[in-house]
């Protein structure tokens, strides 16, 4: 059933998909949470119609490019979850004249740029820094956040939205409990600054939190008015090792020719590589470095990982495979190995070009 | 000059490419070797004009889709530098009808493979292995290369060209000395599978060698027939480091715009990340792990390194950049940062569709 394909490719299984997508969205119903999934994993108008269909109408992406596609192919309501760009206010007051926009900003000095250009009214999020030290204001600082807030006061088309976090911590760490630890840290940090603010005249802010492996694995939600996950379209390598999915939850693998077997070295050579897959590489709890794990296929559809295989390493194009004597005994040059990325956003962001979807 | 620019943008200086280009050229004409430059650093047919203009004809490229690329734009002799990958047979076989086209292989089944598939002539490089482990014949492999010899004679459009390699070991060595040494070891044995081929009957096959570090650190190139550097043409950090180039060497930055300042932490955050530099780090001289330096720009020209700055970490759109205190302190949200990538090939790569040339 592959038979087209002949080069690097991102396949996409829509029904698990799906079932990805309805349990998320199901824990946030139960949480009475507002959903507004990333869309950068897959960047796919496909998938973002998938959402639509399920009920969701609003989104994140992170950049002024992300959501003119995503504009213009019928979604009504986008945050851009990265600190707004000035040099693209043209842009953004463009879409904010055909969309309901929000915007992030994390000083006073992009606020006011803002408020200066911006012809038509957006949606203001302050973002927060609960500890990932990246972008944000950090929870604790009530100089800053009444810095901010009084800017945006003085600003009649900035509407004050909320306070908005991403703990990209829980990526680096494994199981349930250390990702719930570090959750209720960052939302508690993330409230407070809301409460601070409610305390200085704002009494109707949200707060918006995002990031797959706390809305994987943590049930509860209290406190939070809105979340953005968005690599749990997909899952990945990554959050595998996290304990955020099952093997099978996977939902994008990358398929790749095989272009050189050599048993001596226990290696397959294929057509894949950085320019493919990304150069993300993943520790594994084994020990050792991965730069994706090798699917079992049966039936055209990936099942778990094959034992004992895995991605050595990669340079522009080539990936180099290790396997087991009998896997490899059974490979063919020609033949398609299915690769599951460390980091599928990156690999969906490489392959645009080259994805179909089952 | 870089008031267009509103998103991360690939610069590329191109009188810094041309004279890069001349000083390789320069080196193979006066070692009477064929020069062959690697395409695939740039994939940009303004700079593959650049080269024939200063009267380079024969490429390289790593992939069928880049060789069509280049051939739609008058290159007419082209060595797609990468194992035969056998999903592409149609389109190499039309490749072969309109150019002078190389293919490679390292086991006779590929080139049965070719043989049948393939109605017009190609000439065919059996790749060797000297060291790297990624693809190729080991040289010392007699049976390997005898067998592989013997299936091309066998296939009457199959021309065999030589024997060719690509040693990326030098990539991780630092200076000359370490990278001639493993340059005379790469060389020789890719000289020992030449010479029994010679011995086998086979007595006009070329040598063809490539990698930037070699050919940047060593002068005397005898016994190979044809060279194949590509990364020389914008150079980058991990060449840099490596000790292939000057700072003043390096032709390519991306530039990006700053979005965020934190002076507590001495960084600021700019719009330009893993999808834009790509995720490829290096090991820095000084201790420590880069993901690109800051270049000094000085009447819109980079001219060297910002001495205590560097990017710490990149995620999907976002780039961290230590900063000195003064750098910081002049540093305003929506000015543009000019990084140089670790890895040009992979920088440019993803940013093909933002690139301007200079």
């Amino acid at each position: 059933m592959f038979e087209e394909i002949r080069r690097p490719t991102l396949v996409v299984d829509t029904g698990k998909v799906r079932e990805n997508v309805l349990r998320m969205k199901g824990r946030a119903d139960r949480n009475g949470t507002a959903f507004r999934p990333h869309l950068k994993t897959h960047q796919s108008r496909v998938i973002g119609r998938l959402f639509r269909d399920l009920g969701v109408r609003t989104g994140t992406v992170s950049s002024v490019e992300m959501a003119k596609l995503f504009a213009d192919d019928g979604w009504d309501d986008l945050t851009i979850a990265f600190p707004a760009n000035l040099r693209e206010i043209g842009e953004m007051d463009e879409l904010a004249g055909r969309i309901r926009l929000g915007l992030l900003a994390d000083n006073p000095e992009t606020i006011r740029a803002l408020a200066a250009g911006l012809s038509r009214p957006v949606d203001l999020w302050i973002k927060i820094d609960v500890g990932s030290r990246r972008c944000g204001i950090r929870a604790e600082d009530r100089e800053g956040l009444r810095a901010v807030s009084e800017a945006v006061r003085a600003a009649p088309r900035l509407r004050l939205a909320g306070v908005l976090t991403h703990d990209s911590r829980t990526y680096g760490v494994r199981g349930r409990e250390a990702v719930a630890a570090l959750f209720r840290e960052g939302r508690d940090a993330l409230l407070a600054a809301k409460a601070f603010l409610a305390s200085e005249g704002w009494p109707d802010l949200r707060a918006s939190f995002g990031d797959t492996p706390s809305m994987s694995l943590v049930e509860d939600w209290s406190g939070l008015d809105e979340v953005r996950p968005g690599n749990f379209a997909y899952y990945d390598l990554q959050q595998y090792v996290a304990g955020s999915c099952s093997p099978g939850d996977i939902a994008a693998a990358v398929a790749c020719p095989v272009v050189g077997v050599y048993p001596d070295r226990g290696e397959a050579v294929v057509y894949g590589g950085a320019v493919h897959l990304s150069k993300q590489s993943q520790t594994l709890p084994e020990g050792g470095t991965s730069y994706g794990a090798v699917f079992e296929v049966r039936d055209g559809r990936w099942t778990g990982f094959r034992e004992g295989a895995g991605v050595r390493t990669v340079t522009q194009e080539h990936g180099i495979v290790r396997m087991g004597p009998e896997d490899l005994a059974s490979t063919r040059i020609g033949d398609l190995v299915f690769l599951c990325p460390v980091h599928s956003c990156l690999a969906a962001d490489l392959l645009r070009p080259n994805t179909v979807y089952l």
